[in-house]
């Protein structure tokens, strides 16, 4: 259950067999259904969730009603909404899963005790930060300044599994485009 | 000169003396002319930048040519491109100076000696980018998700400041609009 978990950590810093054992008594095993909620708007976030099995998804209600789609997360990734862990503040997002899922999770409490005996921890998750503040800032680009097919382009390169694993709408929203143009951009690519 | 930097890294984990000396030899000070470039498109960013005087811009260029700012900088804020830092590839954006700046630079390099010699940075560069994911992960829900005049009101929130440093069409770029729409929210706002 641990193996690939460990594999990752184990990349960018050399752990002890103790200190992996430490770090994997931290983590709460969970298998969750698809389409459950991890997280809700206005609930503090006090989890960072490793994906073993399944696909997830965070999302943001507009001021329209309508969903827009943050993040997708697959096998070997984490969610979180690190606003809310971070500050203890109301999340202003959802974070739901699209398959059935196998997640391992770590709350704060468990995150500040591991940190504490292992500090080496530190580095591991910095990071996982940092990757994932590369990914936002890219995914901010692509949203400000690139036309639709662009951001269809760049959607594959980043999540090259993941259009055969969830629903077209689903990609639409992460496009903020509608299902429609999704399906003429996938039409005008094939051609080419 | 390293007075508020070591407040400011002193305020998550407590430091020794030495430990803050061996922190401040690694940093570079360094004065910067106002409309200086820290970084280029296709540059590989070798620095985060701690700002002691100054306002610093992040910006794109679009397809279309156009400039999208991504992030205004001042006092007490670092600056950096974590994705050309962080994997050594070209940068997709360019730093700049809008003011005349003092800034405390920390290269890759240094970052990297400072980190094997006194671990107990770890914490503090993870919650540095913690805090940033967190700020870009707001931005990127205001930007694909509010009207222009609920962008500009969160822009007032998270920049109190810069309005009244910074000419006003840099504004304009960050919230995606014209200058003249900008002018025309203001002066609705002002009226209410």
């Amino acid at each position: 259950m641990f193996e690939t978990i460990n594999t990752n950590v184990n990349k960018t810093v050399a752990f002890l067999e103790t200190e992996l054992e430490t770090f994997n008594n931290a983590l709460q095993h969970k298998v969750i259904p698809k389409k459950t909620y991890l997280l809700r708007e206005g609930e503090i976030c006090d989890f960072e969730a490793y994906i073993l099995k399944g696909c997830i998804r965070s999302y943001y209600i507009d001021e329209n009603g309508s969903e827009v789609i943050l993040q997708f997360a697959i096998e070997d990734w984490w969610v979180s909404n690190i606003a809310s862990f971070n500050d203890k503040k109301p999340s202003k997002i959802f974070i739901e899963t699209l398959e059935d899922c196998e997640v391992l999770l770590l709350s704060t409490a468990n995150k500040e005790i591991l940190l504490d005996e292992v500090p080496k921890f530190e580095k591991v998750f910095r990071l996982m930060v940092q990757k994932n503040l590369s990914a936002t800032q890219n995914r901010l680009i692509t949203t400000i300044a690139k036309a639709a097919p662009e951001k269809y382009l760049d959607f594959m390169k980043q999540y090259p599994t993941i259009s055969q694993r969830v629903a077209q709408h689903y990609i639409a929203s992460y496009l903020g485009i509608s299902a429609e143009f999704l399906s003429k951009i996938r039409t005008r690519l094939s051609k080419q």
